[in-house]
């Protein structure tokens, strides 16, 4: 409910999301259910697994986060996570307000033994395929034992639902040698050597789109911005396009013959293609996506999190959470893979 | 000397520069004598401002800026910044090791009263025209002052260098509310919001290409990535046009009817149009540049060069920086320009 064109874009991103499946799951739309019940009716639903469960109230998205989460028990958000908690669900997605989302996910859901800080990873195109950014904004401040949780989680995530086979992970920093950067980078660079992942260094704001590093670490400051810098590039090359073809027949000819091809190449720079990333660390799976999320994006988170919970992701982030590192100084010493 | 190219790149570049001069002055180029007059010859240069003066000694991109300068004193770099501290020149500018060219400026030519640390600006395209960043990569770890005296700076040089009215300044955060970001972001908004700065709040990373504000305060980490993945923009956009054209006549007809726009609406990414970026805060005009910069960027540097030097940048930034902060709470009271 807490979405900007919520529960119309919701109900029809999940009844799309039904229509798709070609695995078999079942959608319950949290939230007030005469209003859910409404748009249900502007929909063909015969078959489709879908049911809904009533919440009264709604977190807005000037709610403060843990203090909304409090007083509004009867929460969409709050009920639905609940659900999950309960054995009901097996993952949550929400357009709502970012921070209450992730702070029901801690609060409802736990965190994942071993991991200090639960995280989100953003979907990064680039030229050798889509990366891992991990965190996209939650954390802003953070040591080196964070920076490490992130690239763990973000590699499991890597190998258990992007299936790649041995993710290599890139620690995002102002340049390649081991010195560069905060106190904390330098130090987490010293953790990574002495990890099992397959940490190929320092990658600096240049390697993002080249596909370096299918799995790219940073603090949620850095990961926010560059985020948000990534996204806005499509409108501002559609804008230049326009100032360069104003008043030109020929020019403005030819960018439109091109458009179609611009259009699919910058694709992938679209969040809608994602839908909504995931909270990582969690006991559960929980995906949070844009506030003004169209049907689409919400079809496609959807479908991202039923492929999160059939990966069973968590235990591996358990399990390699666990692992040990190696003494320090071995760092030399590379090994593949875990 | 101590560019990739050097010094073909810098002696071309050079004698382009003069000869595209509207304004008189002349170049001094720094560096082993043999191999300049060598590279000399290769152009007509009569009747062109331009004179030679010799220094042996050559810091590599590879060198520890500090060592380097202590120990080869004889460098190209040590020899030219002292020509300026001695009053033989006005500017300085190269493309060598930028942490050496950084320390040379602040150890030879001094910072300006009241600057406690100085900063690099980078030029960043904007739906509204160039923005200028600050810090783009030399202070990774800031403190609130800091960031409140990059804006001083940067507000300084998009008045005087940009010539505009009333700079805007933006801090880049991860949100728009005050409370948001690290402590020292926080605080850095609350010295902003308390100086005669054209102030508008906190900006986030879709601001930045959107021209939401002429000058984008933050710290040298996040600028340095930032920087550097824009830069990146447009090789991605060019693979990803190929991927898609790869193999189908009509895709690759269309985009290579429209290249011609692409690249002209792309040109203000491209580092070459202004050649390097300016160090700020220092007592003289040092410009920095890629290590690989060709001969038009060179040019377009050293006529950035005399462009400041010509504005009396410093004079104001002085100024400004002594100005004192309207006391706490009267932040709401917002004031116009300075």
């Amino acid at each position: 409910m807490g979405g900007d064109f919520a529960p119309a874009h919701e109900v029809a991103g999940a009844i799309e999301a039904l229509r798709m499946r070609k695995k078999e799951f079942e959608v319950i739309l949290v939230g007030k259910e005469p209003q859910i019940r409404e748009q249900l009716k502007r929909h063909d639903t015969t078959g489709l697994p879908c049911s809904v469960v009533n919440a009264d109230e709604v977190i807005t998205m000037d709610d403060p986060p843990t203090a909304a989460l409090r007083q509004k028990k009867n929460s969409s958000l709050a009920v639905g996570m609940q659900l999950q908690k309960d054995g009901k669900a097996e993952a949550f997605a929400s357009v709502g307000n970012t921070g209450a989302v992730l702070s029901a996910s801690t609060l409802i859901l736990g965190r994942i033994s071993g991991v200090s800080r639960p995280t989100i990873a953003a979907f990064f195109p680039s030229e050798r395929g889509v990366c891992l950014l991990v965190d996209a904004g939650t954390n802003v401040d953070c040591r080196a034992q964070h920076l490490y949780e992130f690239a763990v989680m973000g590699s499991m995530y890597a190998k258990k639902v992007f299936k790649h086979e041995n993710p290599t992970v890139g620690l995002l920093n102002v340049g390649e040698e081991k010195k560069k950067g905060t106190e904390a980078v330098q130090e987490a660079h010293s953790l990574l050597e002495r990890s099992n992942l397959n940490f190929i260094g320092n990658i600096e704001g240049r390697d993002i789109l080249k596909g370096t590093a299918e799995v790219i670490v940073c603090d949620g400051f850095v990961g926010n911005v560059v985020l948000k810098f990534g996204e806005s590039v499509p409108s501002f090359l559609k804008s230049k396009l326009k100032q360069y073809a104003a008043g030109n027949i020929i020019r403005t000819l030819l960018i439109g013959a091109a458009r179609g091809s611009l259009r699919a190449s910058l694709r992938e720079m679209d969040y809608e293609e994602f839908g909504g990333i995931p909270v990582l660390g969690v006991n559960g799976v929980s995906m949070i996506g844009h506030g003004n999320s169209s049907p689409k994006a919400i079809r496609n988170m959807i479908l991202k999190a039923v492929e999160i919970a059939e990966s069973g992701l968590n235990r591996y982030i358990e399990e390699a959470m666990a692992k040990s590192l190696k003494p320090a100084g071995t760092e030399a010493a590379k090994t593949l893979g875990q």
